[in-house]
């Protein structure tokens, strides 16, 4: 962690929602860029607009040109820029607007010295994969980077459907459907559904029924290698970190493995998956100094 | 797998419980030996004693001597033989009584085909970590297959201990006690505290607060690779597999991680750990093929 | 238990599906009843429809003249059955077609048998409690004999919504959506997310977010009596049994109580509600006789 | 609500443990006794001595004389007084020392008004039933206020156990042990095992086994006017509020359900269940205003 990494010259700034917050920080961002010289990139895809007339360029030229994406917003934002430039190792930064992420990590009221040490080489980088899908043997465009769902598009309605772990049967579930979601997706969607908290670091993949019709259905956790295959028994609909939804039909094969290149996620050197998790899931309010049983 | 591995020789045999069909199995693994002009050891440590003079072993000539182990019994018996002979790489192959185990999955009734084919070189290795434990930097020589738990020693009695991984705080819980459990383990203890199966090819430990004060608690996977500190703040107890259990003191660091080596688990050609997860956890009950809601 | 009860003149029949299983029942019902010269009744709103030519009444025309109504079908056709005619008191008798129900509980292979003692007056009458909501103060004519459920008409999309018992705050939730349920509809949609089973003789409702954001989030169970107002803070759905469905507007107040009069559900003498547990939800299956672990 | 309630003269001073901070409550208590010339009472088990020379009486002389018991602690203190004086009627009311329990909810900082509010008459009653056990017929003199927990004695091992419910099979579980526990009992250790909150206002008793062998186990909710009957099949334990622990053999009878007389537990006027779970099971921080998905 000491060695210093690659600095960025070249940084794009994105958001996926407009906000007055956002754009305060969007524009301090640039002010601090132009201090550095460094070269500043706005994708027209992103919804924070510059003020002064500046070239807005397409998201292939930001995947050629810049060195970084700094990603503004929640969870939401970094999803949806990690989706956009992330996949082919393009490196992503996130800034929160206040409360802090799981993934941004960088609160606004310390990114001018987080921003400049990272600029200068000081950081860590966490590597994700996402999931990929291929529909009858035919490749989506579509990737996830915390989970797919496969589902029967309403609450409460019951699909069927069988899942296969690399060719082997698992199991024939009926259920509103089965969230299929990365160590990143173990803390978000997954999580509600009673899910285990996965640290990024784990190659896994876990497998979780929705309002599962059996009783004995539990959390299965795969090795991250492995491909899974989702055969529902009647149309239903698949969606991709809750943003991208299809439908699919009656004996479809749908086939999930991970992106064979991992978004790079830049980090502040102290970063902590843990505090992270202590401030986001309320660990840090689950047990009191005083002596107390729960009923005490 | 379709090519052969080392064969098999010498045989050691071992049952932890004296069981009439246990016995009888004992019995015809002999005879089965016996006409392959195999080597069969005896060690004195297990509870199946051959009727006829024979000699018995020490544990360290079986290790030194035997090319396999063969456990007669249930899983338990399995993990017992696991902790005895299986942490230096001799191989453990488990023939069960009827039930199909996670761990010991041949059956009594097809029991010499398989065998035949296995001492041959016809087989699957599976290799499975253990856990191991340092108290305040001194190493123990107890490890576990499936869980190490760290509890109140009572039901219904709260301790309240940190945990560290990496020498990174987690968190303060109070708690009965925590499962700290290997892939192995996801299928034993861990699974009735509501913890996720892991395939045994997934690189990860598990850690499960049981009866947790706080309700915000849920089960954390982490890699594999990693040293867990637990530090009570009261006296406690450590078990290993359910099986030995040490009085451990306030304050007191305790260090879990996995072993270097791994257990050598034989299967037949033809193992599916799905399919003991069927078979065993009644998912194939779980889906009827009638078309019917819970309720209807 | 002992003494009889009112004797069954005049019976209707009603499912709310086609089957040639159901119709076969249908056709030995009318044969049955006709031997009996009781009055047999066929709702033009029933699926089964004589082939001889007999008069079709209207639902109306059931309740005023119909001594019971005979549910043939699952679950499913039991509940629309209650919902159609169950609410003033007249008797609800359910018939399945091989598979035991909850609630309609009389299998085909024991049909005349318990049919003849039930006609007879020799049976058990088990009052279940509908939900009844009103929306802005306006009264629904929608009732539901399992569950009310709110939700944002997706899955994976959160709606927020504060929950009032009797005027009371209770909490404000993030969720999916939220399920209210009386005890019959406790082993139905509730039960596959992680609701208790509550006997239908407990005089509770449940409350049970679904895919709650908020990790320490549990099923609360209250007392029958109270008024529960759920105002969602964005546009959402209702949805009775998860039969019908209406979208809700921002800040609706919907209160839902349970109805003043109840289901009168026919059994006969020897049902068991922990019998038809043990056989729906697979408890016999839990425990085998022979003695092992999860593990073992 | 608005009419006054009994006026209380005399009154009973009792904590259970030693501190400080109990014994600052207990003098301010005395003097606001004094100064209402109220007589005090001074049981000779309770751990707060008066520092002057007072009489001590017997738990006998409580019953008979005080119009109230103060129990100043945690709710440990309240459940330990309530099991000592609260099964025969006499009205019990609980000061905590700073953190507001589910059962003591009067705070130290508001202490005198609330005091005086209710010695006056203004104040609710709040009825509790108590749990009372027979084994093989033989009435035990322990109770319990929040729950009975049959167990093996020990963590990670199993018991095997029937349950019935008035006289009918309900199942045989394997499991570590068994909670049966009370709507009071819900909030306390029962909650920690997953199980639902129950109104202190539904009639009812919960049954939850504990790290069940079986995964298609679910807490069950039954009728408070039942009797439940549980048969271990080996030696096991049998405790009362996580207090009292006595050992039970092999196929004794337990016979469990609620006492006749019930707690009057007086609270303040303002009194609200669901905000002290609010506070207690930070329901109050799972929504913070701030629009967030648990992923952003």
């Amino acid at each position: 962690m000491v060695n210093k990494l690659k600095e960025f010259q070249s940084i794009a700034l994105y958001s996926s929602k407009k906000s007055k917050r956002a754009n305060q920080i969007f524009v301090q961002l640039i002010e601090i860029a132009e201090n550095l010289n460094l070269n500043v990139i706005h994708p027209s895809s992103s919804s924070l607009i510059p003020s002064k007339k500046r070239r807005l360029v397409s998201d292939n030229y930001v995947k050629k040109n810049a060195d970084i994406v700094i990603a503004i917003g929640g969870d939401g934002t970094l999803l949806s820029c990690s989706r956009k430039y992330g996949l082919e190792g393009l490196p992503i930064l996130g800034i929160n607007l206040g409360n802090l992420g799981f993934l941004n990590d960088i609160d606004p009221t310390s990114l001018t010295d987080n921003l400049l040490e990272i600029l200068k080489g000081n950081y860590t980088v966490d590597n994700r994969f996402f999931l990929e899908t291929s529909i009858n043997k035919i490749k989506s465009e579509d990737i996830a980077l915390n989970e797919i769902v496969i589902h029967s598009g309403s609450i409460a309605q019951l699909i069927e459907f069988e899942v296969y772990v690399d060719d082997t049967f698992v199991y024939r579930q009926k259920a509103d459907g089965i969230i299929i979601n990365t160590p990143t997706g173990s803390t978000a969607y997954a999580l509600s559904g009673h899910g285990p908290i996965i640290h990024p670091e784990v190659n896994a993949i876990s497998l979780l029924p929705m309002f599962p019709h059996s009783l004995n259905t539990r959390p299965l956790i795969v090795n991250e290698e492995v491909q899974i295959s989702i055969i529902p028994s009647k149309r239903s609909f698949i969606s991709y970190d809750s943003h991208t939804k299809k439908s699919i039909n009656r004996n479809d094969v749908i086939e999930i493995k991970k992106t064979k290149s991992k978004l790079n996620l830049i980090h502040p050197i102290n970063h902590d998956f843990y505090s992270a998790c202590r401030n986001k899931l309320g660990w840090s309010l689950g047990v009191p100094n005083k002596s107390e049983s729960v009923n005490e």
